[in-house]
């Protein structure tokens, strides 16, 4: 059986399986060895997400099918409708910055309890360009002000951080990682999704880390055997 | 528990989630409905398919787990290898016509076997543009000649039609297809796996024999209240 990671998060993981989405991109890349499962619920903030977690890993999954159907990583990437401003169009995904620091604890003890051994990898909100935001407004705007602010998500950014530290979890500082390039803009094709260049830089992040825990091609062992490992003068031999 | 749909074929399988990739294409169009299951094995053809079907679908995931563990499809998309000519250097990979036909016929009996209800659907071999082939060969070709010639791949893709008809399960005569058009060789990106262009003919055959078997977005239950359906002003109402 072989290994499973699930994305979990908003709509910059449901739509992560788009062309050059970095959910297809970690698909690919693991097409011999891992499954990718896809768990991305758009517009959903922590408070919605904590809502469902039991539904969206059901403990006969896991628990009850024993550990064998434990994922080995869960990304948990949500923050960016959290930080969704109290008074503008986007106000009823916004989540205050401590429920949201609580809401992701309750997450990662979730996965704790549920899967103790799978590795539980945060994410923060991506940067917010609200230029592009007013572009590409969501709803109607007569105020014309972004309902998300580059800010705000910082603020997000910041408590997701601090979340994994407190509960010894790796992360993924996207806010800030996007913003050491001065063309950061361009990862983003709305102000807040990601482009081809975005979803890069989300796919490269994931693998370092899970890396790190030990995740990777040369660690996980190859669903059956490989063409390149055939003999072309017996090739049954290997599926004796 | 979200319906599931195995891809089961060779390299065209594997690299399916790459750029553009039918199977990419097909986890993003279902990413809120089913899972997509990658089960691609570059350079296999139906003889190492068959010797390795029972570990890829294994009882206990479908009828030790209760069939709510079978998969709701499986797409069989072999042929391509099984087609190489038994003189040139893909000689290795070649399965005889009528072997090819047999192998076919076991893996539909297996699956209709061991998950009764699941929807297979066959895919023919691609057809095969064999002036790209000699500029991308995949060994040494000191002979200069194609390892894989479009006829054969209609004759393969021809019993893999008549299997189908045997059996009573849909296929798709991606060989056919694809030559209605008179740019046909530009779905192809070495001659025989596929360009972007190849690849969205595959996702949207795929998509049109599933929706013929009742398995369409329209049908198939949403995971979890949609961003659209929740009140704004009572966003937590759907969840309770």
């Amino acid at each position: 059986m072989r290994p499973k990671i699930f994305l979990f998060g908003d709509s910059i993981t449901e739509v992560s399986f788009a062309e050059g989405g970095w959910g297809a991109s970690l698909a690919n890349h693991f097409s011999r060895t891992i499954d990718l499962v896809l768990r991305g619920y758009s517009g959903y903030n922590t408070r919605w997400a904590l809502k469902v977690l039991d539904k969206v890993f059901p403990a006969t999954q896991n628990g009850g099918a024993g550990m064998n159907g434990a994922p080995v990583a869960i990304t948990v990437f949500f923050g960016a409708n959290d930080a969704c401003l109290p008074d503008r169009y986007g106000a009823f995904q916004h989540v205050p910055l401590l429920e949201y620091k609580q809401n992701l604890h309750s997450i990662v003890s979730f996965f704790k309890k549920r899967c103790p051994t799978t590795h539980v990898l945060l994410i923060t909100p991506p940067p917010i360009d609200e230029e592009a935001r007013l572009r590409y407004p969501y709803a109607d705007n007569p105020r014309g002000l972004p309902e998300r602010t580059n800010e705000a998500a910082g603020e997000y950014a910041r408590a997701c951080i601090a979340v994994a530290e407190e509960c010894g979890v790796p992360v993924i500082d996207l806010w800030s990682k996007m913003q050491q390039c001065l063309e950061w803009r361009d990862y983003l094709c709305d102000g807040l999704h990601l482009t081809k260049s975005g979803n890069r830089v989300v796919f490269e992040e994931v693998i370092m880390r899970l890396r790190d825990k030990g995740l990777s091609l040369e660690s996980i062992p190859v669903d059956l055997p490989l063409i390149d490992n055939i003999d072309p003068n017996d090739p049954l031999k290997l599926f004796q």
